[in-house]
């Protein structure tokens, strides 16, 4: 079996690349080969844009998704997009570990998305959600925020955690992915020692009990329920939820 | 009276940069002055990253909220974010122009938002939501869709649109903005013709009736009703809803 880590952040020493190490091992313990994406460490481009595509389907005017599309076809595709698939091509489990920024994934992680699932090779219309390319395959988002657990509930101050977190989910489902719930660590606040938990004993000690969470919930990645979203049943000619179906909104109160 | 207009597209043909210069020319003919960040044309740095903090408060571990305060205190911002808070501090409306990608903002413009609302001098743990640095100030997203209206109800196949914009809009609501309604051009398919309107006759329709609804809209900017977000006197000392708060709810199912 294999794992793929998708990592995001700038620092080397933080309690995310602690978290990273954490996932690393507990899955090389479960007898999987573990692959990590540390995407600023390698100087990932995460800005989908023209200076990808030297071979164009339309000189004229870019469009990412034609070109993505193109380059699928013709096997043209930049040599880190290339490599991001073969990897994921290979996960039976993916595991992104990011900080919360503004509500959201950093601009660098956000960007992983916008050039790896390239429409074409790995989406169609007719390809995605309960039909996607990953289908029985599973993500989950490991994620750290800077405040505390209470303030991500629903009308909480921080944002209603299963809101914030929503968009990314979406995604892995669109590709087909099986999404676990996330593991969340709140309250990695680096305004106590700028993320230099080696230094201090109270946050030495959170970050363990950070581990051992995430430890527990990785290793039941095949048994855990995942996230319910809509599919292909769910939906008529239009795309429009059929009436009666209820998961949809379960879902969206229920991740916290 | 101000307006800057934060564009993020590649290219410069594109509708969304069609629908930018609408915004600007209807701004314009209400005598604001304009100002354009056009991200991609820029080649605005969305990554947040040591390289743009020289003199750091921390040069052994690196965190972007102490490094942003410290650069705040010390005015050793990059130039490029005090350009873009300068414009912000002149803007009375901020309009954001962009296409949904991967059921979000493009990793540009998510990059400008976490290195350009930066910590310490435009918001602090006391300076944020209802007391927020650009309160009374208004924002708008203007934004592009490449599948069916009818697929972006709640449940619908493309993703609730309210969900799928709840994040940047809490972003803006944090820094203090009073957020109005999206403006939505939903099918802008690339599939057709590559973003190529001028080449089509169905499109060029199609567009003409965005750039009329956006230009409606933002005639409308200072009377229309802000999206309602909770806010300080809705949490309790913990940053939990107050128990009978219901405006929140209703914002996250209203806003499609």
């Amino acid at each position: 079996m294999h794992t793929l880590i998708v990592h995001c952040h700038p620092e080397p020493r933080s309690f995310n690349a602690a978290l990273r190490d954490t996932a690393a091992r507990t899955m090389r313990a479960l007898g999987h080969d573990v692959e990590v994406s540390d995407l600023y460490a390698d100087g990932f481009d995460p800005v989908e844009a023209p200076r990808h595509y030297p071979c164009r389907a339309n000189a004229d005017v870019f469009s990412a998704l034609v070109e993505q599309r193109h380059a699928s076809t013709h096997a043209t595709l930049p040599a880190d997009v290339r490599r991001e698939i073969a990897r994921l091509e290979q996960a039976d489990l993916v595991v992104f570990q990011f900080p919360v920024w503004w509500h959201a994934a950093p601009a660098m992680l956000k960007g992983w998305f916008d050039r790896v699932f390239v429409n074409g090779g790995l989406y169609t219309g007719s390809r995605r959600y309960d039909r996607g390319h990953f289908r029985g395959r599973r993500a989950i988002c490991s994620v750290t925020t800077g405040a505390p657990a209470a303030t991500f509930g629903p009308g909480g101050r921080s944002g209603d955690i299963s809101l914030l977190l929503w968009p990314i989910h979406y995604s892995l489902h669109y590709m087909g992915y099986d999404v676990l719930s996330p593991v969340l660590a709140h309250g990695v606040q680096d305004a106590h020692g700028g993320y230099a938990y080696q230094d201090d004993a109270a946050l030495a000690g959170e970050l363990a009990a950070h581990r051992d969470t995430l430890a527990r919930r990785l290793a039941n990645w095949q048994t855990d329920r995942p996230l319910r979203f809509p599919g292909w049943d769910d939906w008529d000619e239009h795309g429009t939820l059929k009436p009666g179906i209820v998961g949809y909104d379960r879902y969206v109160r229920g991740c916290a």
